[in-house]
């Protein structure tokens, strides 16, 4: 189980070590534990794939009308940034055995570009943990996401609320 | 240039004929404006290969693992909802000659499930209109997305904050 005060400066390696200790259930979802995702480097042939059918805007798809737009040359959805901020966090596993459904997003905010070939990498902490006063086997948390890219610089960050189990008693 | 007081209940022709009426720039944007885009019909296929990419949790790609799950059946990744709710809003050309940047996301609930070949359409609403006091060619609107389906059910609904340019002057 992650200790609540689990460190904030977790390499990749000790993240997965963390994960390891899967299962997870809500009640592990203590608030202040954080946990850093592995990396992914976003490609240009998925960058404009995603744009050409979710957010077919000029600064998402053609370079050179990119280069005269706010951005100053090709950028990713804001969308894609947050598909995968989710696609790091689902991905190391920790919701695999309680995730129930997603809820809702709150404070989402585009910070800071996300290029070509850029590497990402999430970090999340557990905001608050709400066993549901109706439904004795689940409850539901806030977890912040915060996606950073290889520089350090904070390409979005967003707080979800999701239902989580509880772990079974048997 | 849009009525403030634009009805509620268009239908996608007078929708078009309106988005006809373009370019459409900041001071276009007035609180109250409301406008349907046309639909889209999600395919199992395009669900699936958006979850496998960016959400690979069972209740998204396996039809066996999603009748035991919540929600009964295959569902959609929220993040597909949400990118298919900004693909109807932008495809309909409303930001084309104005949209300069995303902002950031409030009040992202995920109320019912989208399903497999369910047809959706949004509708937004222009909910805030706040012209730059430091760049007088620009300004920040709030918008309300609702994404529903073919049978009326609320999909989605999010407010999504963004920066439009103000009309040239020339």
């Amino acid at each position: 189980m992650p200790p609540s005060n689990f460190p904030a400066n977790l390499t990749d390696t000790l993240a997965k070590i963390e994960i390891s200790m899967a299962p997870f259930y809500l009640e592990d979802f203590t608030p202040g534990w954080r946990i850093k995702t592995s990396s992914y480097t976003l490609g240009e042939d998925e960058m404009v794939a995603f744009a050409r059918k979710y957010d077919p805007q000029p600064f998402h798809l053609d370079a050179e009308a990119a280069e005269k737009s706010f951005f100053g040359g090709l950028v990713a959805s804001g969308f894609q940034s947050a598909a995968l901020t989710w696609k790091l966090a689902t991905e190391t596993g920790i919701f695999k055995d309680s995730g129930i459904a997603g809820i809702g997003i709150d404070e989402l905010h585009w910070l800071h570009p996300l290029h070509i070939n850029d590497t990402v990498t999430c970090t999340l902490e557990v905001l608050a943990n709400h066993p549901s006063t109706s439904k004795p086997d689940r409850g539901s948390v806030v977890i912040r996401y915060d996606l950073d890219n290889h520089d350090g610089r904070k390409i979005l960050t967003l707080k979800l609320t999701q239902i989580l189990l509880r772990r079974p008693k048997n």
